[in-house]
């Protein structure tokens, strides 16, 4: 498979496009069956706004992005593994989903299930991968000149971890309008023209299709948003994302580009972390941190725009990280 | 000169760190020296409230554009004359909104002043451009493979023509908080790949720097905005957008990666043209068209968002315009 910069394009139209028909039709539908999600009621107050905004917006991204794969994924095996992963780690945010709408508990799967579950398509993503070809051994070491290092048996273990971070991550970004949204869709962009950089252009149209469909989806997401993407959504990028890196070995860089995501877990790990410690303090007003800045009185389009954009910086950081500075 | 893309990189990074730090010194020096500029009382009610927001901050915009391109000029010609049209029309800019801010008057320097001044500087660029080579008779065609046309005598009335209605598009779009920013950052980037594509190096950095300036900018311009960028920083964009095209050949795609601008300024002119026709009726609830859409019920916000993605999906289709597509 060789795609060309241009296929990625016309994925990336077909899965806005998608969106865009998608999201008129289905948003009154995902309302009307009562999939009006509970807002935590441990989130800050002016939330309290949001009851009433369907939830499960995941299923029109991964439908979009369905359709905007549909043409290159003959004879892709990697593309197909990725796109694979995406939707059964949707399935999972879906079955979250469903068991807060039926069940309204506000909270989800239990969370050894949904731990358990995540664990096993993240264990049988990497197994396929060395079905594919076993040359799934390497990162690729950011500043290093492109260089790699071998990870031994280390592999599995360091790249589970990651993987399962990730999605994790993008979990709690997805908590305010149009966060987890745009801040992949900039991860996604850099991921694009890095397959492009390092030649592996069968990803090309694959990663295009989540641009594409993320923007569309935006539309509707961003503040004030007509639809969230509940877990559904945050999962199947989450798994999205992490395959992406995996493939393409540059799992490290997600420490770079997807910062947001990594500040986002850690805060809530110190939070908790220190709460039990202290015995009753805390460390940020409110985890994930984008409450907390919430909380500082910034609205919430700002600090979306200031994570979107702290993204795009980092970003470019991972970019001079490709492009070299050999130690 | 043969620049990297590193270098465009490098750039946008001093731009954005240069706002970071000059806003928040800046802002409230704008603030006091009485540059909070009349809201237009002709535009929605909503925007009263703006009224003691700085505006001008187009000069931080353009301090810092300068802080990120000191390094590349050296003996780049074309970069040196795309760095000096975007001063002028800075200039006039300011020229503008100091007639606001100290006559009081909300509409700025007189209209013919404003438009004879622009022409100069145009007519100056067109004129040193054709000193440094002689081969700017071109425009590349969209969707013709790579084909370019010889205009002939035309070429300086066509580019003339193409360059004021830019500087006046942008003008006109800068009128929602983070419009104007957001979409010419996307623009600038577009223009950014092209040129790399077409193996223009010399202007990477200087393209990257008002990228990333804009994005730096945009933390504070973000809607609800701190600063506004003023004509100052509008007429400014749009003299950097309109050279770049110029340089690039790509007047053209101005057509399309440019066109919030385009439909903005053919609001207002399709607007005072029905209203002088039928002697009163209006074509739009408000020009510029952004006030259309926000009288329409959509939020400041929303609408900002909806204006960036149209222009993000436009540059998609730039690129492929850039890519082929013989006739």
């Amino acid at each position: 498979m060789d795609f060309s910069l241009e296929t990625a394009i016309f994925a990336a139209l077909i899965a806005f496009f998608a969106n865009v028909i998608l999201c008129p039709l289905l948003i009154p539908i995902l309302k009307k069956i009562k999939f009006g999600q509970n807002v935590r009621d441990d989130g800050p107050k002016s939330h309290l706004q949001k009851t009433g905004t369907p939830t499960m917006g995941g299923i029109i991204i991964i439908v979009s992005f369905l359709a905007g794969v549909a043409f290159f994924l003959q004879g892709n095996t990697t593309g197909v593994l990725v796109v694979a992963v995406t939707i059964a780690f949707g399935v999972i945010g879906f079955l979250d989903d469903y068991v807060k709408v039926i069940k309204k508990r506000s909270l989800g799967l239990r969370a050894a299930t949904k731990f358990m579950l995540q664990i096993f398509v993240g264990g049988l993503f990497l197994f396929l991968l060395s079905t594919v070809s076993d040359g799934y051994n390497y990162f690729l070491v950011p500043f290093m000149n492109g260089h790699s290092i071998n990870m031994g048996w280390f592999f599995v273990p360091a790249t589970l971890f990651i993987l399962l971070g990730t999605v994790n991550g993008v979990n709690f970004t997805d908590g305010l309008d149009g966060l987890a949204s745009s801040v992949t869709a900039i991860v996604a962009v850099f991921f694009l023209l890095g397959a492009y950089i390092l030649g592996n252009n069968e990803l090309l149209p694959i990663i295009g299709a989540v641009a594409g469909s993320l923007l569309g989806f935006l539309l509707f997401n961003s503040h004030p948003a007509k639809v969230f993407m509940g877990d559904t959504g945050s999962l199947a990028l989450g798994g999205f994302v992490g395959a992406i890196a995996v493939v393409l070995e540059m799992q490290l860089f997600l420490a770079i580009v997807g910062l947001v995501y990594v500040f986002e877990v850690l805060s809530v790990v110190l939070q908790v972390g220190y709460f039990k410690l202290t015995k009753g303090k805390r460390l940020f007003k409110m985890a994930p941190l984008h409450h907390h800045f919430e909380l500082m009185g910034i609205p919430e389009a700002k600090v979306v725009a200031m994570f979107c954009i702290f993204t795009i910086i980092m970003v470019l950081f991972g970019f001079l990280a490709m492009f070299g500075f050999a130690a």
